[in-house]
């Protein structure tokens, strides 16, 4: 989408001179920077110190990381699957994506590699038009008032390579002249929500406001939000949604409210080997997320302060009113 | 309760040299600054400011604010009254005391306001000692494991005069040698709980471990909360709760989980007059609150990033076990 009338993705191919490029994340709000992926360590650094996130655009970094690390042939392509899948473990689009590049013969590790970064921005597109629907539903029952999402993180175009997953209907439904309004949450440690989701929907020219993660329930509460849309990480066999922590006290209060509650994710991120997400391992991110804010070196408590920080939660099929994936909305 | 093994006060008076001191909370965990409350605009400034906070403790504020101001005569004690009552329009303790400070005559308003000061350190500690029970109680059937107790914001001693209304079971608990281990919820906006909660506890000793507002629920559905306990601003004659925002989400997970959720608080915190908290004003308080993090001036969005930062929310009574008062628990 847009940043500044100007058309960007989170993650590109220049043929001209075979260069793979890709918006460095934790910098934004403040700075884009762009940054080149050379080497195979370069693309482990890029996912593993989050310079690219979300789980669809995990997927398409890793399978450029196999690309660039083809170039010196140092490992294997075994070898580089294996320490790129260690390197986030509870993104499935990973796996996935590393996977894809390991099958088949015949075809250069780079054509697979556009294959699958033009796959996720098909799978994008297709999720925003499904999700389109939806909104337009709910904007004719407001008859012109603006439709009020409510999104946790980043399930936008930075999450992916274009588009988004949960972002995705909205800039659709902007985009057709539909009058939407996004409450962001800030969606600490990280902050991806202040940081990317408020940033990317500016830039876009999309009314959104920012709220601590606390806010949300008294917001459903007054009647200030007619849809929740976030995206995933895992969608389990029977429907439990694996997303960023937090996600799961939103869909408890949507539940509360009756409003409805929307997970968009490509079909990719469904793992049907995995029954219930109770059993999917939760990610334990540092201390430091927590103690400095956002990665800045603003201290919020003293030192010494004992830490707990699981990097996602479990919100189970039962709160989830539908999925929105490329094939439609189930 | 003691910082460093030395017992403080939130809020004093020392006869000897006619001075009404108190703790500046806006500094801490960084700097423990004790300022003077010398004039009835001090008075004003500290509540307005934050600098004491905690629905218990404004309302002791606002008595010595209002003797304070006697000392000069300028304002007419129902002058000062009206003043203050407009400072927090959602504490009731404060229109509670500043009613008590009103009313009778013959008593020196000093004399008034240092009993109303005695009477919340006593309700404070007859709220400890019926949680002790609760905390008791689990204890036993945990044959020696730690008691996990989740809390949001700040509900201690530093929010009461001593004790702490949500934290004064904690502490008898732990004084009497129950293990107990406290999950403590940063508190976004303003971060009570990293700068506040966190530092009484870990100053008295007691174990606890600092999570963003987002982790509590994932906390809850593995199993790691046995006990959820909260403080008040506002109880509605139905039992619906107003406290600080993000309450209601732990009280939703906390209920999903059936993990038992406990609101401690004088009873001058119970409102006969309110019917249900829906009808409770919430205070929308300043963007920068959220723009910028917990009193620093590190920012977490792009300048004209557009906020809403309501204070509170209200966590109906059908999700509350129980509540403790200095009456007892109920």
């Amino acid at each position: 989408m847009k940043i500044n009338s100007k058309h960007y993705s989170s993650i590109w191919y220049t043929a001209s001179d075979d260069r793979v490029l890709y918006i460095d994340q934790t910098r934004l709000p403040w700075e884009l920077i762009i940054r080149e992926m050379k080497t195979f360590d370069d693309g482990i650094r890029a996912i593993r110190d989050m310079e690219v996130r979300g789980a669809p655009l995990i997927g398409v970094a890793a399978a450029f990381a196999m690309y660039a690390g083809s170039r010196s042939g140092e490992l294997s392509a075994g070898e580089m699957a294996e320490q790129l899948v260690a390197t986030r473990p509870t993104a499935v689009n990973l796996a996935w994506a590393v996977n894809l590049m390991l099958q088949g013969t015949g075809q250069s590790l780079l054509s697979k590699a556009l294959e699958i970064r033009q796959l996720e921005l098909d799978h994008a597109r297709r999720i925003g038009e499904h999700g389109l629907v939806l909104i337009e539903e709910i904007a004719g029952r407001k008859g012109g008032e603006p439709v009020n999402i409510l999104t946790h993180c980043n399930a936008g175009w930075l999450a992916t390579v274009d588009y988004g997953t949960a972002l995705a209907p909205i800039y659709l439904a902007h985009d057709q002249g539909i009058s939407v309004h996004v409450w962001v949450d800030e969606t600490r440690p990280r902050n991806q929500g202040a940081r990317l989701t408020a940033y990317e929907l500016a830039g876009h020219g999309i009314p959104c406001t920012l709220i601590v993660d606390n806010a949300g329930g008294q917001l459903m509460q007054e009647g200030k939000v007619d849809l929740v849309l976030v995206g995933a990480d895992r969608i389990a066999a029977n429907g439990d949604v694996v997303n960023k922590i937090g996600t799961y006290l939103k869909a408890l209060s949507a539940f509360d409210n009756r409003v409805p509650f929307y997970v968009a994710a490509p079909s990719s991120t469904f793992d049907p080997a995995m029954p219930t997400a109770m059993d999917v391992p939760i990610e334990e991110r540092g201390d430091e997320e927590v103690l400095c804010f956002a990665g800045t070196d603003c201290r919020i408590a003293r030192e010494g302060t004992r830490v707990c920080n699981p990097g996602f939660d479990v919100t189970p099929v039962r709160l989830v009113t539908g999925y929105l994936t490329e094939n439609g909305r189930k």
